[in-house]
């Protein structure tokens, strides 16, 4: 597979450069470790077709939803960010991150559309039309987060869907780059601003 | 002190209606609970001075900068948020809070004000002035954030701010509400969330 | 299935009025959330059969002891007691408040049948005949109890049983409601004293 | 002073044989280190005035109620409990800890009078008259425990006690021990059950 | 099976006495207690074949590098440490104590042998010949390290590895014992050490 | 004050090139973004006297010991590692951490020595003669470690001391940095292997 690397501080960013499809397996402990060999926690983005069946899911309400639908994620065009942070934190926390990654994204789509998303806990939708998927979740030894955004408006069955391309949006690739490198600063200060905060007496 | 309180499932909203001046001292641990007599997570809003003492202050880079200020924290009027969560969560969970609260702050001035304001981690501009100051912090039985947005673009003196009037935003009680009452919603949705999602294997 | 639902400020209970056996499967995390829909931490309180086959126990030391019983925990007639915590404890504050909820049962019943009842750790005897089976145990995303008390006092084979009929109560109902009531209470008043109390310093 | 020690897995006991007062000091961390040079979780339990002026006090909810009165807690003649847990624990379970040994002391109470006491959280009540007081906190490196029971029914001012005298208990050194012992047997086992249960999948 | 068991304050040591194979499924959960009916944090110490299949590892990397090889830990003669903490450490602690345990065996060989080994993390060499194989994982319930040593220089295939035969040291059992009983004193008093010391203000 | 700043992944080494004494009040939190403006895990390491009077000691052990010492921790010349960790975790494991700190000098004295030291839980020695203090604490926001190595045998008055020069060792400027960096290392690889390890079931 085709990917860049770039290491921040405490994160590191993988671009994939090759199409690849979410299956939601990548939501898997030690994913990135096993495909792209980062030691780090890590922030991979990739685009391709969105296909997660039942069984992948982790989200147990869509699960009772959608239970006679065989893949009830689906897009045919998607960019895709998969998230892993190892620091010991507790599914909550792992929720405030996944809800951070989604305001940054709707502030990058904004500056890029010029046009105003409407965010509703970790979804984003533009005239009522579902822009995104997103879960946080967490196991054993690391935190995952996993969130998806329509490039086309094709693909899901059930629900009426919408693209980054019927928003005027063209350049896909700098999408991608600004919402992981704008995540990757943004976990980056926190770390450093608890390293300058006096405790509370 | 004339104040409202709503209850909702996780956290407590107290509306002071009188003014009231934050001067860092509000920032303690079980303030809300020795005012407002409050036994629950809660956000306390109220409008009035800003006026913090370098002693009061708990960024220690601020203090460090602005050593030779009396009251280097300054604002004539201004809407205050003073949270105080007791779910025995690190300093990083606290300051992720911090961050969501800003994001949505960010969003709901923007809806009503239809200018767009940009965000620095914790900070809030229009045109590089300065809307917001925001801190996080732990004791030992409670974390806490305070954050305060001008409403007059008066006070501070070794920086350039800017307003909520500025902004033309009129309804300054509305505007209070608004962030308080997403803060909470926000809050308890997250609780929900970590009540229906599988863990990862 | 038929049952009621009554929320209270952080945890939701459940009385399921129609029969329903217990077999172990119960424990497992997010059981209330699929079957009854709640999004809250919960004790769902319930009336049927208990036989737990070994594969199901979380108890090694009976699994080791009764390694050759297909099915060793075993009662025609018992009320039965699944709690589910999501607030991220440990292990040890899971037994705790397993303990806790054992002391609140024997307070319960004690006042309902002028009998004294000997609690050893999470056990309950009354003549030294064992009224109820208790295990605490902890998941990725959740803590679970489970309290079982004898009806009837036939079912077991290989150990001499007592029911809450032989102790003369009649209303199993009403101690059913009380039981979880108390339990909820409990945890309610905690999480209110914990807000109420200052740190050591 | 004299004092016994007595040894057990996880916690070590200490009986002090001379009158020693309970000012609200003993609850600072590391006290039973400073005075018996115990280097392990501890309960020391003494006989003697208590008498806890309302600056040592940790429940800022009587100290609101009380702010007028010099020693809002006093008693004549008192048995006291004070415990130190260095586990790395959160408030809430210390508090479910507090719980434990109040039902404990109920227990061992009722066993040694034949009368029926009434517990409300971490108080215990005869016929209305308050029996006991009790507080949990927690500092930095450890969390605290302190329970005083009355022994005569004399000392406070703004309350009606009641004593162990007056429930026609006579050897009050008995109740002491075995409160102690039965605690540290209850901490001893829960010790021993996380240690014997399966994780939950 | 024949063995010793030792009680210490916070941790059981047991000696195998019989010949006793690693195979790698040592490391699950509550392994000690299955076999040996300790409930206590735990050493177990063995001398036998060391075999590891890949399908028993659990550093990914070492998975990855020798994914082509059957049974790629391997020693015909080896002495092996399994070890189980339950206090609710995270992986980064148990880490930890793995490296206080290699740092302790490094201490001892040397001492029995007047020779100089190098320690890289968690692997000792002598004359960049590996004398051992190291490992920490943790589970939901506890946390548990294997340390291997070779006994003999035999048994692997695809890497140089040397034994404590070689090295000249006669006396395994002895060996086996300090190594135990050193980490064990070494747990026991990291405990009685953080109940000696005051907080940072 | 001279000084130079190593970055690596996870922690900054700070190398102070000026003399600088040791009074015990380095160890408060925050004290290397004070002097030196670092908001990452560092290690301050310097060179100077250390003389730490009672009101600034950690261990209350010695405290009691030496309660009629003016400055029980004296040296006239001695080398001084100051480290803070900002990752949440507990007395227990910031412990571990110093055992780490202190078996890697041992291992680098050693080496550039040719002697054999006897390290004994946190303090080492050369002939029974003492070459180090250590502690280890713990505060809100971070966790600390102090350890002071002798250069000169002298300053200490009521107990025997041993120092760098004694041993033979003229580099002292090496000796900190091969400390420092090789604490660095440990660090940085134990966070690597966590981000490796596969967990347990």
């Amino acid at each position: 597979m085709n990917f860049e690397i770039f290491d921040t501080d405490y994160i590191t960013i993988i671009f994939v450069k090759d199409k690849l499809n979410y299956t939601g397996r990548e939501i898997e402990p030690l994913w990135a470790f096993k495909v792209f060999n980062v030691q780090k926690d890590n922030i991979v983005v990739f685009r391709g077709k969105m296909e997660v069946p039942i069984d992948n899911m982790k989200d147990l309400k869509d699960i009772k939803r959608e239970k006679d639908i065989d893949i009830p994620i689906k897009s045919d065009d998607a960019i895709n960010f998969v998230i892993e942070h190892f620091d010991n934190i507790d599914l909550k926390t792992i929720y405030l991150r996944q809800r951070l990654l989604v305001c940054i994204t709707k502030e990058i789509i904004e500056d890029n559309c010029n046009l105003k998303l409407r965010r509703d806990g970790d979804d984003l939708y533009y005239n009522n039309k579902k822009l995104s998927v997103c879960i946080a979740c967490k196991g054993i030894v690391s935190s995952k987060i996993h969130l998806g955004i329509n490039v086309k408006s094709k693909g899901a069955k059930h629900i009426e869907i919408i693209g980054l391309e019927y928003l005027g949006i063209k350049d896909i690739d700098k999408i991608m780059k600004d919402i992981a490198i704008k995540y990757a600063e943004e976990i980056n200060k926190i770390e450093k601003d608890i390293r300058k905060t006096l405790p509370l007496y």
